[in-house]
């Protein structure tokens, strides 16, 4: 077989794999009693490798509020001390089967989505998107309000989303992406849908559960009002599918691809766990009264997840909501998923566009393809201040270096 | 003002009238406690008026139901008997400010949605949809399959949703409409965002309802499995919104389309009550394995009063997965919809089509541009078998007939 052939059924394999996959939501639990290797003092956080000196204001707010969260310090000026002092341990959050929102950050006793993927048997993690107060870990923010919900998300909402999950045996989360598609969701900036009929799924069971119905109430009020929450079960569901797809020798299919707000990362099928970067982009949008590019962070979190399947960015046509609220229209919108089709080796059959008379997602993103066009991925995606807080919402597109590092190093090893 | 002015005038006020209708879903109550002149033995049907021995056979074999569910006859042949001697009244929904799904059997002890305008003060009324069981009344069914699930929605479902309803003040219907046309639904044929979302309202409060918690769980499942459940209160919301439109002199715009499964009746803003029909039409879709077109009966049911607001098939590009279904294409659904803006007077923009861009929904059917262009309104509607039960979904156009009739009868009111 030439070069050629190998790399197209290396491909199909990945392809294969990737629908295959079966995502199961099976439990939420604290991070270090399931993520593997997961200690004490491991913070994650979102994007490929990146030293605390180079990180975003962002990612380091967020990073001070999760050693807070833990209580290893007692204020940020504490935080700081024990940072320096090596006290804690970084790593992007795919090192550990994770993924992370935005800044991304994930520690040890925030608990998490353990979704399995029931065709291969391997296990990632999430944790819970923080809804709609206006602060959040994940866009940058550490102050009191912020450590209040997280511990309310531990304490209260977890166990009762647990409830219904165990009651359950199993969330299945393929066909409610698919349902979602359908409803106006492109599954990445909009999970209104998503979000919708994850409640219905669960409340059957949470009517039934012993737990106080007062915080069963307040629960469904939370996830009723935050209404991107199903997101980070998006995102889990989808890093235990891609997660086969690694190291399939000649694939040049995309199997990552993550932000840590100052580099873009992606991995490459045929090129294992090894990351290649660029430079974030500017995400351009709609932004919050106030608000305006220059007070932008850049590209930043583990939801580009999404796109690596066919998401988000990459089925843009499905929400009109989001396609023209940040500014584009109809075509426009169908006109960025010609270029996506461009770029990929495959549709997601099981993931259609409406709008397009039920065509299948692009996907399988080809470093070759991106390299050979001058197409990169567009990213559907939340605009964080560049000192951390929301403030838009907009698409971004991932830098053509790291695509063309990874085609590089794709031909020396494959001796092209 | 010479008479077009007037006409033109006239049509303004009736669309702001439309406009401004906001309905609230108030109670449930049985319908002899809550509409005006319901009686024990008042049965009321789908459509403009029509004797017995003129009906269809679905619509006579749900009468026949709805005399078993009133305990007024205890078998079939005791109920033709009843209806021999004329001690059951027949008379359409509309005329007791109510609207009935397809064959629109309403009967005395049946729960029904009270629903106020609240900016005009009137009320209107419909039943439950009988939701996804094969069987129903409401196709035309009415063995003790049909009988027993009736008294289901009765004794268990009205209790637990009304405890909801009654918790919450009030449930404003317009808001959930809007979001659901931004989420796949056209809102006549397909409801799955709007149950959805009418789910997501009344769980807070059923959570910390007293009633048995194995019957709020029990409402629930049926409640998610029977996605098309919101229809009925959005056709008693939108009876509600059109009411006062009526009478408005000089006014060209259609206030009412309903149909019977023989005829197809329409009433006229300035025309008052007064129907004009035409002959029922066709059906054209798509049908369940083993049924054809020659098994279906005629466009039926009180429904079609979607299509007045610009919704149902007026709204069909807002529903990707109804248009294609039913054997079109995107392209088609906007066609279609071109042609329902050619035969209006406004749009409504608080009705928006994410497809078109967020147009607002052709509002103000115009007997005038009707008869004009020759083009009638597209009902997105159910197909029942001739003789009872569903078979199919598709699209069914009025008959030009009753808006010629009605046009001449404007005519000569008004000397033109």
């Amino acid at each position: 077989m030439s070069n050629t052939e190998l790399i197209e059924e290396a491909n199909r394999k990945v392809i294969d794999i990737m629908l295959k996959g079966e995502p199961v939501l099976d439990d939420i639990r604290p991070a270090i009693e399931v993520i593997p290797k997961m200690s004490k003092t491991t913070i994650l956080h979102s994007g490929p490798p990146i030293l605390w000196k180079d990180m975003c204001k962002a990612q380091q707010n967020a990073i001070v509020g999760g050693i807070i969260y833990e209580q290893l310090a007692e204020s940020p000026s504490k935080a700081y001390k024990i940072i320096k002092r090596d006290e804690v341990i970084f790593s992007p959050c795919h090192q550990y089967s994770t993924v992370g929102g935005m800044t991304g950050v994930i520690t040890a006793s925030m608990p998490v989505y353990v979704v399995k993927n029931a065709t291969f048997g391997n296990t990632a993690y999430s944790n819970h998107h923080e809804g709609w107060p206006v602060k959040a870990l994940h866009w940058g923010n550490n102050d009191d309000e912020v450590i209040t919900h997280l511990r309310w998300l531990e304490e209260i909402l977890t166990p009762v989303l647990r409830s219904a999950i165990k009651q359950m045996k199993g969330l299945k989360v393929k066909k409610i992406i698919a349902k979602a598609l359908q409803m106006n969701d492109e599954c990445h900036s909009r999970c209104t849908a998503g979000t919708a009929l994850f409640v219905e799924e669960i409340i059957p069971y949470l009517v039934m559960s012993d737990i106080d119905r007062k915080l069963i109430r307040d629960s469904l009020e939370f996830l009723i009002r935050s209404d991107i929450f199903f997101l980070h079960i998006i995102m889990a569901a989808i890093k235990s599918v891609v997660e086969p797809a690694k190291g399939i020798e000649y694939s040049t299919i995309v199997t990552t691809q993550a932000r840590n707000g100052v580099e873009f990362g992606i991995k490459v099928s045929a090129l294992g766990d090894r990351w290649f970067t660029g430079p974030s982009g500017q995400v351009h949008g709609l932004y919050l009264p106030g608000y305006s590019s220059k007070d932008a962070g850049l590209d930043i979190g583990d939801s580009s997840i999404t796109e690596v399947l066919g998401l988000g960015g990459f089925s843009i046509a499905a929400s009109p909501v989001m396609a023209i609220m940040k500014g584009g229209t109809m075509e426009s919108a169908a006109n960025a998923m010609k270029q996506m089709y461009k770029i990929t080796v495959s549709k997601n059959h099981q993931y259609t566009i409406p709008y397009l008379n039920f065509e299948g997602a692009p996907l399988g993103i080809d470093i070759r393809k991106v390299v050979e066009t001058g197409l990169t991925p567009i990213i559907d995606t939340a605009i964080a201040h560049k000192n951390g807080g929301l403030i838009g919402s907009g698409f971004a597109r991932a830098p053509l270096e790291c695509f063309e590092k990874a085609l590089k190093t794709f031909k020396k090893k494959y001796k092209q």
